[in-house]
């Protein structure tokens, strides 16, 4: 399995089914338009290789990182010629794809943007609720996500497999393209902004902006968010786990759009 | 750790902070009122310690295992005498005292009756989801609960510490008992009798039944229940993760309780 940052877990069954390594076969995975869920690449290497692994990643928006030449050598026990790739468990779709589609098929769009969610349960656990409540896309960052590996896909219990997942370059970018497209995004979050989940009109074309629990949404994106909601709490104890809240403010969503408000 | 049935795991470090064992330390523990987690008892030890140990764990009601000398031996490194006891990392609290002060203090009851949730996690992530709803007591099955163990208490971020929690010797009397009250028991499940969660009046004084995710409540339970709701979904994909799920019948509840109605 991957971490999202810092040490690396690779359990030996993930080697054989999702591990690929060696200057062709990683870059003709990628071009085949295989999805790839990140590419490691061997610290110090310059030339052709590194050009050419550099403008595939970016062109294909897959995230890259750089790792001592150890570590690869631990991931493949052998001939990785300084390049490493893990094949991704679910296949990543465009949000530019998506919102037209959800639009043609009479949908009211309700999607999930998930910034800074890099705890794997967490994903895993949100994306179940998502594909539940009847979300059309999960859209997540291309870096500081979770991946959407093994442990995640068993946290979701299956869902990962099912729900769209869009990974995008920047979720500033795709917070104003979904604004201009007409659809709202709803932070949860405390702040001076925030007003009950239950007074927010969560029945128009909604994405819903989640935070990691330590840091929250990012201080911009909650400038830009077209509302602030934050959770009813009885007590002032800490408050919801990212996954419970994500499941309320769904909830809540399926609720207005069934006619309940 | 304990885990509820099967393998039981022991971290080190817990031997030293809340193991206890041989036969005065774990009685006189006992009659001094302590918080005992459970009590394990070697298999085949018969006469005055067995009688003994029988007669305390039934009157204070705390659950009792038997199990092989080996398993003891490993727990303990030694001298156990046959007996070993966790204490316990929560105040167990007694659901007839907690009733009463609760209408006492004006207040309008709100619990949790967790049926046959075993998964140290889920136990965990439903305390801290009750703590931030200002649920007053949640109540467990004295056998068939997950312990209130050190892994439960870091899912909960530290609300097992703060949050009543209740150990009943049966949910069946306990649901009896706390509609004679005045409680409605509402049920989470689908089945032929379930209604919209939104449509079932959780403003007045209410327990909220939650079953396992593999199991759900118990059919008897069930029949017994107020009530039977059910947590929209907008797909026919599996469902809610139970913590997810008590988390949204909370949300629901305050949502009523703040006159959303």
């Amino acid at each position: 399995m991957l971490k999202p940052s810092g040490k690396i877990n690779f359990a030996p069954h993930m080697a054989d089914k999702n591990l690929i390594y060696g200057h062709h076969p990683v870059t003709e995975a990628i071009r085949a338009g295989k999805m790839v869920e990140k590419v490691y690449f061997q610290q110090g290497v310059r030339g052709e290789l590194e050009k050419e692994i550099r403008h595939l990643t970016r062109e294909y928006g897959i995230p890259l990182q750089v790792v001592p030449r150890e570590k690869l050598n631990k991931m493949t026990s052998g001939a990785h010629q300084g390049v490493v790739a893990y094949l991704a468990l679910v296949s990543f779709q465009s949000i530019e794809d998506v919102l037209p589609f959800v639009f043609e098929q009479g949908q009211t769009p309700l999607f999930l943007l998930l910034d800074g969610i890099t705890d794997v349960r967490n994903f895993g656990a949100i994306c179940r609720s998502a594909e539940c409540a009847g979300v059309q896309a999960v859209i997540i960052p291309q870096s500081g996500a979770a991946p959407a590996n093994e442990e995640a896909m068993k946290a979701s219990a299956g869902a990962l497999a099912r729900i769209r997942i869009c990974r995008v370059r920047s979720l500033f970018s795709t917070v104003e393209w979904l604004q201009e497209c007409g659809v709202q995004v709803v932070a949860t979050a405390l702040s001076d902004r925030s007003i009950p989940l239950y007074d927010a009109d969560l029945s128009i074309p909604t994405a819903i902006l989640m935070g990691s629990e330590g840091e929250g949404v990012h201080h911009k994106l909650l400038k830009m968010s077209d509302a602030v909601v934050k959770i009813p709490q009885a007590t002032d104890f800490d408050s919801y786990n990212v996954s419970v809240a994500a499941g309320i403010v769904l909830y809540e969503a399926l609720r207005q759009r069934r006619g309940e408000r």
